[in-house]
């Protein structure tokens, strides 16, 4: 379904739809024929939501496709992730919070390792401390550039963030990251006229910046990639006709939900602080995107039984929810995070659509198993559920006479 | 698939399909947990055709979206109901079984009442009768316009139909109705230039028609809106190469069956009489699309017991029905109408696709949680039925070499 189709079916009605997230949720058995990290952790509430819902298994993307979290949360969101693409630079910046305004052009950046032949020798530079790249960005942060100004940010280890802010700027510039060893960083050629004044700055930035860096060997260079500026989307409240709040403590999550025209508030980072946030702010909003974070960090690190207790924890806390008497609630993950694999996979993510009128199915497990015998299909791609919310909610008129 | 694609893949075959369709069958359990209006209805025949057939749950349109009849009827004929629209004016005369030619304008038309200022106090007049509705039409037969035919034909309440017929006219003409209380009407102005003197003949009846009215509070003016042409789409002996017939006792299906080409046949209102008339013309025909609507009118009525008793009404019919040994049957719904929420409703359709090949499932029930098991998924798109059908019917080539 197009946005512009959605848009043009949306009726004001007073009706509370939560997408409560569960990231990483989806994972896969320790060994075969065992159970994933859901089905091994018991969860007497989503069990008894998944018996009252319709459930399934849905694609963040694609068939085998691995969603990074910006995919995998914009598909729930009802964005089409491979139509809505975001910028590496972009990305990064709203990773640390940083707030871009539309004069803003973003690139990822990396401490690197040249060799006496400007050749890149290490991509990371040796993967320096975090206290070590703090130090770099100060001492970068002497640079200056005619007509604009200039942010260099800490992301983490070998990773920063330039942002140029300044009139007339553009994203449509080369990477200077090589991507391979014994390669010479490449020149920020500009892909379009207008990105002539900004590749030019951006030399003049690199130029300064090997300067600067020439004697702090490994870091003795920076590697810059997907410039970008922050896209101009179709917002939540007009194609979906939703004031929606976003409730997630995680730089990235709140970053993605503000692109689509969410209100970021405020929160703890604890389960419990999340869903107390979600009480106190219930009658100000009519959608709220609930983000639970640390079961994907569990998953990568590989630890199946800290999963599971996370997602236990979570399950505690359902009751809190469901007393707020949402009329809409789903409840799924922006991706699968298999313990066993120690990273995002493609594999499609349990999901339980609960309302007054869900049609309920069969399920009566919140698991991977149990959810593909369910109404929704073992594959009904993500983007497809916040339709499915919003007729749920009665928020959508008939298409047709 | 295309109708292009599908349309090089015929071949002429001596085989029957039936696409037997109950509006609205589609339902929601009266309260949580419990059975459907077709769950409770006793089906013995089409619980034992479920048994031998290929099951599952059919989307019309798409996720969360609520098909009016005539996106509905398409999508089960095989069309995609977002590519193959039909204008508000024409489906208000196919409603009424008025016979558009391609000469013909048509727009729907509300009775509405304008204050003093010319602002719309109400949208439909006080929802004036019929009667009441039939006399203000002969009122407005008087009005005559250089060049052109005009009809004027009562709908219901306040709802009326406006045609002109004439050379070189065009849908392309802004509704004058501005859908909100206070406003003044709109100019009926031309989207485009071919419609220019289509926009000044509508000017033209709206003065007259604002005269003839004044003193006919509330019903002191027409509001028109979906200005459109008799669409001219594949034909389904061209693209299915389906001499099809349509036996439906409702003017706006008999409408969209002959938009796609079929033959309608004149039929009485009862279920008897509708497979009577299959009975009569089964030589005729390689493809039946039977109609039955009342358990839709039921589901809106909220009456959930009665809508029980019209699908087992049918239920009975179905012996007369394999009697005639067709190749394939079909049977479905043009979407659900839960008497829950006396409305059509965006739940997906159960559906029984039968045929001597088509690999029976499990399903033994025609029920929507029985169907949510079956071969064909629990949201096959209603479009794909036909390629089905046909390819049931041994009417498809094989695609490639």
């Amino acid at each position: 379904m197009d946005l512009d189709f959605i848009q043009r079916l949306i009726k004001p009605t007073e009706t509370k739809i939560v997408l409560l997230v569960l990231d990483g949720v989806g994972g896969l058995p320790r060994e075969s024929g065992g159970l994933t990290e859901l089905e091994a952790a018991h969860t007497p509430n989503l069990d008894d939501l998944a018996a009252r819902g319709i459930c399934g298994l849905q694609q963040p993307v694609g068939p085998g496709i691995t969603p990074g979290s910006g995919p995998g949360h914009l598909a729930l969101f009802g964005y089409d992730p491979i139509k809505y693409q975001v910028g590496r630079g972009v990305l990064s910046a709203l990773g640390i919070d940083f707030k871009l305004t539309p004069q803003d052009v973003a690139a990822r950046g990396n401490f690197g390792t040249v060799d006496e032949k400007g050749r890149v020798a290490d991509r990371r530079a040796g993967r320096i401390p975090t206290e070590k790249n703090k130090e770099l960005c100060a001492l970068l942060r002497e640079i200056e550039l005619p007509g604009v100004e200039l942010f260099i940010e800490t992301v983490k280890e070998y990773r920063l963030l330039l942002v140029l802010r300044g009139e007339g700027l553009s994203g449509k510039v080369v990477d200077t990251d090589p991507q391979e060893i014994g390669e010479k960083p490449l020149e920020p050629k500009p892909l379009s006229p207008e990105a002539e004044e900004t590749a030019r700055l951006v030399r003049e930035f690199l130029g300064q910046a090997r300067e600067l860096l020439a004697d702090h060997h490994p870091a003795n260079m920076v590697l810059l990639r997907g410039f970008s500026k922050r896209p101009h989307w179709p917002q939540v409240k007009d194609v979906f006709g939703l004031k929606a709040a976003a409730i997630a403590a995680y730089p990235m999550y709140r970053g993605v939900a503000q692109l689509v025209g969410m209100h970021v508030l405020d929160t703890g980072d604890r389960v419990k602080e999340e869903f107390g946030l979600l009480e106190d702010r219930w009658n100000d909003f009519d959608f709220f995107f609930l983000h639970v974070k640390r079961m994907d960090s569990a998953g990568e690190d590989g630890d199946f039984d800290r999963k599971v207790a996370l997602i236990e924890e979570v399950d505690a806390q359902v009751p809190r929810l469901l007393e707020l008497e949402p009329d809409v609630l789903i409840v799924t993950g922006d991706h699968s995070t298999p313990s066993l694999l120690k990273y995002h996979s493609w594999h499609p993510v349990p999901v339980i659509l609960w309302s007054r009128h869900c049609r309920a199915d069969e399920v009566d497990r919140f698991g991977e198993r149990a959810c593909m015998a369910g109404g929704l299909g073992p594959r009904i791609p993500a983007v497809d559920l916040i339709p499915l919310a919003l007729a749920n909610a009665l928020r959508l008129e008939k298409f047709g006479a």
